[in-house]
C-alpha cells in the first residue's frame, strides 16, 4: 500500500460548507445578497471575538461581524465577514487574475433579474449574453460586482439541461 | 403592488452552481483538488476561445482552459479556469480584504487530513483550531493556501452537529 492510497483511507473530503466573502460594510451587504439576490439570512453574529478566530485567522485580537446567507433550494451558505478591526485595504481583483475568484448563482430568468437589478443601480460588467458552445449552450450569463467588487456570475442553464455542473 | 414586490414574481434566485477560481497553472490546480483534496474531475475543456466568453469576462480574444470538479457528495462544483493569454497580475490576497473570498470544505477528520497534506506541503495558515463557541463548538478549522495562494477553509463540523450552514 503506498502512502497515498493509505491517506485516502484516513480522511475523505465530504462537502462545500460555505463561501466565506470579506466585506467592508456587512449591513449594505446583506441588503445585497438578501434584498436585492433573494437570499434568505440564516444567522447572524454581530460581534465575535473569540480566541480561536484570531488563530484560525492569523490576525491577533480580531473582531468579525457574520451573516450568514442561503438560496430557498438549500445548498452551501454564503458567509459575509466584515473585520471590525484588523481590517486589511480593499481588493480590486480582476478575474484574470490568478488567484482570484468568482461566485455563479442560478436564477430563472436572466433578462428580467438583469433589468430588476440594473433599476437598483447593480454594476453589471455587460448585458446578458448567450452561450453559444459547450455544455451549457443555449444558456445565459453576465458577471456583475458585489458592493465591494468581488465578482457575482448569474446563470440562466439553456431549457434541456439537466440539473447538473 | 410595488416594484420590488413585482420583480420577486419575475425572477427567482435557484441555487450556487460553482466557484471560479482563477490559476496560473491548471494542471498544477488541477493535481491540487483532485489528487490532494480528492475531488472528482467533472469535464475539462483545454481550449476555450469562444466569442461569448469574451463578451462575458470582459477580455478580447480571451482564451481559457477550464476544468470543473466536484466532491463525492455532489452540490457545487468548482471551476477552474487558466486565462491563457489577457492572464493578469497574481493576486496576493489577505482574508481581511473587503472583496476578497475563502472556499470552505468538509472533512471527515481534520486531524488526519491536515498530517496528510503538510507531508504534501501544503501551505497551511495554522495547526488545526479548536472552534470554542458559537453554533460550531466542538468542531475544528484550518485556513490553507491553494498553488495561486486562494484560500481554502477546512472545517470539521462538531459531532453532534446536524448537515446544517
Amino acid at each position: 500500500m503506498t502512502s497515498g492510497s493509505a491517506a485516502t483511507l484516513t480522511w475523505r473530503l465530504e462537502r462545500v460548507h460555505h463561501v466565506g466573502i470579506t466585506v467592508s460594510d456587512i449591513e449594505q451587504s446583506i441588503a445585497f445578497y438578501r434584498d436585492m439576490l433573494g437570499m434568505t439570512l440564516l444567522r447572524r453574529r454581530p460581534h465575535i471575538d473569540a480566541g480561536y478566530i484570531a488563530r484560525q485567522t492569523g490576525f491577533p485580537g480580531v473582531q468579525l461581524s457574520v451573516a450568514s446567507l442561503q438560496s430557498h433550494h438549500g445548498g452551501p451558505s454564503i458567509e459575509l465577514a466584515q473585520y471590525l478591526n484588523q481590517q486589511g485595504e480593499p481588493l480590486a481583483a480582476a478575474t484574470n487574475q490568478p488567484g482570484s475568484s468568482h461566485l455563479c448563482l442560478v436564477v430563472s430568468d436572466l433578462s428580467r433579474c438583469h433589468a430588476d437589478l440594473k433599476t437598483k443601480r447593480v454594476k453589471f460588467k455587460s448585458e446578458p449574453v448567450s452561450i453559444t458552445e459547450g455544455p451549457n449552450k443555449g444558456g445565459l450569463v453576465v458577471y456583475l460586482h458585489d458592493p465591494d467588487g468581488y465578482t457575482i456570475e448569474l446563470f440562466q442553464p439553456p431549457l434541456s439541461a439537466d440539473s447538473g455542473q
